[in-house]
């Protein structure tokens, strides 16, 4: 039985709470917040954890074997850090941390000291994504071609990052997860409509090797809300609506066939191939709740997660990257191969 | 009364001689294709029309007024050239011609003889377009943010263009027409994923100055067909669906508002602002015979169109920066204001 | 402050629960349930209200002022008879109750003691429906010519109650909240197709005074989930889809138009109006509390609920004409207007 | 090669013209129509067929081997009867009469003369419908247990007949070429909204044996256009929207399963079982021009059509029977097994 601490009782905090709760083979031992009313809520729904203002209280108390990070994400380096000092396993919220020296840092530690460190790239833990990871594993989409994600909404503007930390980081942890090839470099615009804001729009193209690319459009002042991307393949391809009440994932045997023979030397014959769509069955079981399950597994087993730190590193890499691009208007950037290695 | 020679009866060629019979104040004298079995189908069609297998004879009957070129687009230059120095108008179907080069002559050519010279960017009649530069210019939307459109399908591959040339076209068009403002600079990524191929999948951004931006999304290699773009101003903002039968335009009263007061010097507050949506009811003629009909009127009346020579030429330069951005993987290209002035 | 205690906390008990300590001038002072289990779920959300398996003992609670009674419907009745001789004020889930005759004791009891008795027909509460009632009664929609509501799904077949009486109870609220003629007669048709079950799906024609119609879908069967309601008068349409997540309700300024001239004696003419469509933003207040907070105003000022007991009667003798009617595939039974008078 | 007439050039008269001249083993040799503008039309898209003001020409011209009307169906009768005493096959649009008894006749008529007689039911023709009856015969959908349609519009108000002879006709056709058994009674109830006009609206339930019930609601005077269908069965359902664009048939595979234990005497338990969801791809060819190439198939072949004279009665009659219905306010009739027998 795993004891957990939940820090940060905010936005994001009661849904972490509550799956530990629900999750099997651990507990919720007590809840951290700085804030008195956040902790008032806590206790109410919570009678039984232990309530700290200070989450140094957390780490010090010998009975916690883990701690999950759910503070704004300036906060997630320092206190990780000492979670992992503490020998404390770690799940961080989305992304890691505010910067891949910090990520590479935490790596480090939580390796040194054998301990779990986790990062809560919730999508990966979705029926959906899952779905969408055998479907290209088992070969039904054939050689990948492209992902291209629209994820807008009129979106609570967020005052300490950009919409690319907000949204688009969803759609790298998703990538991370999918595509084995890592890319080689990044493009992307963006634009601040609202005065003494951050960026709320942005466009970012990722460049892979052999060809692959992906392109994410993040948007936080759009007046409908858009959560589609589409992932095309030699064979099929797939639109994935996370909107969509029950047919989320839709895999379409569609694509182009090409002939040409030598009576056509000097005209390449593309032609369309339609034939069915098919949209499966997913479970309806919570991300979250997964994931705090996989948590708890990794420590368990003493194994390395999914969305494991170097995961979280890659994904702050290229949200760094994507920043240096759109402030040079789209300027390709390359994602440093070595150190993604390191 | 306009006599009109339509020149190239292929694909679009039917649907531009089936309008010219139907506008007033001009008619069909003749068709011209290189094609003895298109011309068998125009003689069907068209009993009363002359047909001529070579364009030159169109040009040399000194009945003819105009001429209309629906050809493949490295045919437009020539053909335009030598009908502008037979002193006929001439309407050429969208992109204008093949370099920016070739457009500027034509514009000279045009305004030596006084002539009309006129693109069909046909979208830039259609009704919902016309609608949404009505609210851009009674104030309804505000200050303009953005651009952002989706144009994707599993479409015709093209021999001889790629998608920009083919589909990001329309949305050139388009903005050239609902802006003021035009472009300082473009960033773009494609890919061509099809051996043999041209690029089938392209993003664009735009910059604008004062902010502004606009991004496209053209794509031949997608499951579904999408025809959507988004319109943001400071007051309210635009869902433009042109696949949409009757809804085409709705506008809806969203946005943020900020809040700055001297207790939150710390922290900005930006909240959402939504109301009511609203979709006006559009005109349903067609756009092809709105434009024919604008390209007579301007003969009529030797007046400028809407889509002339010099926005045809703007969106030509717009394509040619775009193609030289996604060689260099988005490196932003700056769209020479003076050539454009010139 | 309204003391309250909640009667059932099974399926719905929970909602109606956390609405009460959300709304203003109550608090849920007590709890019942027959089944431990649900009881100690109660226990752990709401640690300071008494909890009780026998609801006989709530009755008997002199601090109670009134109770919210959620069990199955064939207890209703003896449950809120006892709670109006008990003194308390009454709000009953809905249909009222198991009976017409049931409902007209329970109205002339309440009557008797000057107690509130009220029927929860949320859908009334609800911003969509009081949205459309506003737009009858300012005359934006004209003369009312139908109401047409479908109202399917994949849904819980109920051991008790038929498809009529758990889904068709919802479009008889809201006819009976939005218009002011009553139905005359009833024609309905039914079928259960699964052995042992009671019938999942029925369609249902109202006829009221004055050519004006309504026609109910319900659907335990359906392979998709529908919640869409026309409501066409003669000057506008309403299409209202509780699906949607914001634009719940659209008006469409469409309709047909008569011309009848001298010269058209024996052709008379009806042709389109096709307009603007518009779609108001609506509250997002939650229809339950807004249900409680209305049932305890009336009992603080002494007055009657929106959904009377009256109302509930109405709604449940239409219920028992339409199963009247399908027994015999469709045979009409007039709605007894001196039963319902009285 | 079947020489064919087409006889009324009015609102449908020119697709089947076009149809005929499309299809093989057949030519269109005269169009007949008692307005000369519409033969003026006719002659320009079709100059080589011979034009007559007078149907009785058609009829006496010994080269016709069979017509095709596309007339008011008050009409239908007397032209089909002539035509076939004049030794022409015929092919009528829908409905096959305007009554029974004349309906009855025409099949005598054809009978006696061994002359092909066959109504135009359009959609027992397109892709959709012939893939849905596939997966009834191969057993994907399981035992039928109901169809219920919604098609309505904003529609063209038709003097001559009400909304069910207008729209209803088509389900009735799609009905009876779906489904073995026939219903034995129907009830419908209608509204005419309109002053003068006839009804346009109208929900009709028909009963199988078996316990198998269709529902269609038809309406002319509705904001939004609206063409889906449901069909369940035992194992699967489908939703048939005719407006989507290219899913038409989508196939569910969900239903309900009946656990019933010797534990559970008391208490049966229906649970639902949701599975995958599958679009295949459909045909694109015309349904009319299918249409006419079964006609002049089973000319030639002496067979019977699919949409036979007698199975264009069966439509008529139950369109009679519903009307008689909805004039009693939904008062089911039988429909006459004997007389259809016949």
């Amino acid at each position: 039985m795993i004891s957990i601490s939940v820090i940060g009782y905010g936005y994001w905090g009661p849904n972490l709470a509550r799956c530990v709760t629900e999750a099997a083979k651990c507990d919720l031992a007590c809840i951290s917040d700085r804030s008195p009313a956040c902790l008032a809520k806590a206790s109410k729904r919570h009678p039984s954890a232990l309530l700290y203002e200070d989450w140094h209280d957390a780490l010090s108390n010998p009975k916690i074997d883990a701690v999950i990070v759910a503070t704004p994400v300036d906060l997630h380096f320092e206190i990780a850090l000492a979670a992992l000092k503490a020998g404390k396993h770690v799940l961080l919220e989305k992304p890691l941390a505010a910067t891949s020296a910090e990520a590479a840092i935490l790596i480090e530690e939580a390796a040194k000291r054998n301990l779990v460190l986790m990062v809560d790239h919730t999508f990966v833990y979705t029926p959906a994504v899952r779905k969408i990871r055998e479907l290209i594993a088992n070969g039904t989409i054939g050689d990948i071609y492209y992902y291209d994600s629209t994820r807008i909404n009129l979106g609570l503007f967020q005052r300490d990052v950009n919409v690319i930390w907000d949204l688009a980081v969803h759609d790298l942890a998703i990538l991370d997860y999918l595509f084995e090839a890592k890319p080689l470099a990044v493009s992307a615009s963006s634009a601040g409509h609202i005065r003494g804001s951050q960026e709320n729009m942005a466009h970012i193209s990722l460049f892979f090797p052999g060809g692959i690319n992906a392109h994410l459009n993040v948007n936080w002042l759009a007046p409908v809300k858009i959560r589609q991307t589409l992932i095309a393949g030699s064979k099929r391809m797939i639109v994935y609506d996370d909107l969509e009440p029950s047919e989320k994932v839709k895999i379409y045997d569609r694509g182009v066939s090409l002939d040409s023979g030598a009576e056509q030397k000097h005209k390449l014959r593309v032609s369309y191939r339609i034939g069915d769509m098919w949209a499966p069955q997913l479970s309806v079981k919570e991300a979250l709740l997964t994931a705090i399950e996989h948590f708890v597994a990794t420590i368990l087993s003493n194994s390395v997660p999914i969305t494991s730190g170097v995961s979280g590193l890659r994904v702050v890499e290229i949200l760094e990257c994507a920043v240096r691009s759109f402030k040079q208007r789209g300027t390709p950037i390359e994602i440093n191969p070595l150190r993604r290695a390191s």
